[in-house]
């Protein structure tokens, strides 16, 4: 009865490429430890890109250093 | 000073509907451990359907499944 | 399908103790939203109390203001 | 590696706010554990003001009781 | 950037079972959104069974329930 | 009413480290926002070395790719 939280940057991810990494991720957990995909549960949280900051600063900024 | 987060799908829930959410469990924290409610906090995330996944696929098909 | 997630300073809870917050916190969303049980999931943390935080103190700091 | 999650309501925080939060958090790691900021996540929850609970109530009302 | 939070019970996984958790996870998000592994984070959480619930009660309880 | 949870590798930070840490993200928020610190809670979560992971391995791994 697993439990998985994804968290990205909004940036257009589509319906299908949801369903992907909820298939995905789902897969890992059954291959690896047996889970019952049934009861495992994926949510996917998309982070508006002025809401997310790494290297302490807004992702936006902070992709123009690593350019 | 207990944390809940509460995740559902988001179709609809009214604020009255989150409001008796939140009053039922902070109840409960009062009720069973002596909580102080004044310092209990709630949050509830509405996750998009697509969002949300179980049985390794989005919610919306796997409710057809169990149907 | 939903997902509730519990904070709380390790402080401790009895095994009855936990399951009377699973119990009731599941029959919240039940009554408040139709959701299903069988599907509810609850995840208890218990927080040690040097890691918990308010008032800008570790709460144990904080519990000794507000006596 | 940290990930910082902070979960504050929803009431117009404007971009410059925000990117102080991120660039004043990860400092915080910065000086207190010598952490490494180009790896230090930052993730901002701005929460509905009807998500959000304290006291047993929509933070709303909670508000008005502590004027 | 992205953020990954596996949260499964305490049940004896291995430190290789956890390693293929996080490599299948991380390939995901490279597979489907073209993410950077390398700044592509998971953590995992081994919730104690006594303080995970499902069904409205601890899941041990409900293990016996669907034998 | 802010909600901030820290999550960081399990590596011996002293009780007065996390409390720097309470303090100092407390005071972000304060200083930002003009948070209200009484009701502003910090959870610290230090996670076991092998559950973390970066790159598409364990940090330990990881950190010896960057040395």
């Amino acid at each position: 009865m697993p439990y998985i939280n994804v968290k990205i940057t909004k940036e257009g991810a589509t319906a299908a490429q949801k369903e992907a990494i909820i298939q995905g991720m789902t897969q890992v957990l059954v291959d690896v430890l047996g889970k019952n995909p049934a009861t495992t549960v994926v949510v996917i949280d998309e982070v508006e890109m002025e809401n997310w900051g790494i290297g302490g600063m807004p992702v936006s900024e902070f992709r123009k250093t690593i350019k």
